[in-house]
């Protein structure tokens, strides 16, 4: 008798059967069809890489009862949204995952199928990942990898006094649609959810914006905290007016402005743009179709952010925005 | 009142305080102090990119009350193996952690400690990552990403009738650790567990083996099982010797061979090299201080792994190696 390595898929262990139908698939030139121990590729001739990494746990950033189509996509698309903020255009990404003995092959091929989709609409392959049990809740990690032109990528750290902070898209829809997909808060044609469940990476915007914005970011943890973020790296102030921060009308309609302006999910861009380059990025939002609108402006002093409310007086707000350890 | 965002650590949300106070002391210069949305960094020119990702589950790929530094280093090894199989030097890595709320500092500069050792072990930074909470056991997600001349990557699909089948160190040390760290094997001196809990990854000698190695690949999922794989790939049969396996002294010990030969966790490399380029091959071992073994050859025909016992007869085992679906 020997120990026989058959080539039927039947007879091998589960995850390279899952791997092998789900997974390969979606896999780029470089990945080698998944079956080899890495990726190898040549990277574009003279770009840099930008690369970001990004975890999502059942439970806690996505409902137990999400399509896996939508977790897939959104996991791909919050490390996108990362990517469309340092102004680079997307290669690829590697993927763990992380389910329960017993998880059924239709979860595999939802969750599959959700890469598919958005692969297409971004032109990215897989280029390689893990797949493991978990005696836990399905865990998820996903690393992407862009490329930008040497020395265009957008930091946080340029704003200054002076420049106008921009957003782009309306705020606070991720958090209100966490609510609504909680049944917390009705959402009659699912629009908040949806906003929830699948964010818009800005990406097209975001190439577009070197020698415009000062400085950029995502607003993935609510837009008052990271705000905040980016005035410490930038070493200045803002003020924002809560008047001027863009909702959507399902936004509107729910009335919940505190939460807009803290709650997270938003997967907004966050831009600090000198008044003489406010032309250059209407020009790029008409181009685009991405909406943008100034909420405020960097002024010189503490690393402080102040919201002006509807009275313009000062608001109270009684969170910064989300952490995992808070 | 304003909604202020603090510029001190404590009353920065407990995850920012982790992320400063452990994890951005291991950052390289890319990462932008992991205080931006990516890290950006110029690839070296004329090198190809390999990039892989693994992902180590609590009570699954380590135990509870293993040290997290050595929790760390395990994670990080098992990728830079991968690299090593490739033939690629390390360049960088991207990590995300998800732990439940309520650990301790303490953990979070264990783990760190167990980082900073590989690093300057290996001389690679911290590029980007994510912490985040979960409901369950410890999740974490690492991306290794490595540079290989242009062609020179070692891949799993050229071996060819006639190769030697090698491999590096010794086999089987990984599972029986296991056993050892459970309690359930003696292990006077910890050499096992040792090596359970601290793979070597091959680095040195995988970078040696371009115009080598026809085919080469990390054993990690056991020697039998891992073959298989490769022979899969490379559309070829082969046939080992179990007498002619190395193993070290407390695996030989043990006597458990059939363990040795399907259990995972080895991390050693396996390759598949003409009788040409032996002399070669032990060159590579002599300058690098990595032993190579011969345990037997490529043959022609399915792909189908023999192994033939000390008896002369062939090895019946009672499983092809370590699957976490099966």
């Amino acid at each position: 008798m020997t120990a026989s390595a058959p080539e039927t898929d039947a007879a091998l262990p589960e995850e390279f059967v899952r791997i092998a139908r789900h997974f390969r698939p979606l896999a780029g030139p470089g990945a080698l069809g998944l079956s080899d121990d890495a990726a190898v590729f040549a990277p574009p001739p003279g770009r840099e890489l930008v690369v970001s990494a990004d975890a999502m746990v059942q439970g806690v950033h996505f409902l137990p009862d999400d399509p896996p189509d939508l977790v897939a996509r959104k996991l791909l698309r919050t490390n996108l949204s990362d990517l469309a903020a340092m102004g680079a255009a997307p290669l690829g990404y590697l993927l763990t995952v992380s389910v329960p003995r017993g998880t059924p092959d239709a979860w595999f091929a939802a969750f599959a199928a959700g890469l598919a989709a958005d692969q297409a609409e971004f032109a990215i392959p897989l280029l390689g990942g893990d797949t493991t049990s978990t005696p836990g809740p399905v865990s998820l990690s996903l690393t992407i990898i862009g490329t930008v032109a040497p020395g265009a990528a957008l930091r946080r750290n340029g704003a200054r006094p002076g420049d106008g902070i921009w957003v782009t898209g309306t705020i606070g829809d991720g958090a209100l649609g966490l609510l609504a997909a909680q049944g917390a808060l009705e959402d009659p044609d699912g629009y908040l959810a949806g906003r929830y469940r699948l964010p818009r990476p800005r990406l097209a915007l975001g190439q577009r914006l070197a020698g415009i914005a000062h400085a950029a970011m995502d607003i993935s943890d609510g837009l008052v905290q990271d705000l905040g973020h980016l005035c410490r790296a930038s070493g200045v102030g803002a003020t924002i007016e809560a008047t001027l921060v863009p909702l959507s009308k399902a936004a509107a309609r729910a009335d919940r402005l505190p939460l807009c302006l803290t709650g997270g999910d938003d997967y907004e861009l966050l831009l600090a743009v000198p008044p003489g380059a406010e032309s250059a990025l209407a020009a790029a939002a008409q181009a685009t179709g991405i909406p943008v609108t100034r909420i405020g402006a960097v002024a010189s002093g503490a690393a402080e952010v102040r919201v002006i409310g509807h009275d313009g007086a000062p608001l109270a707000l009684s969170r910064g925005g989300w952490s995992h350890f808070g």
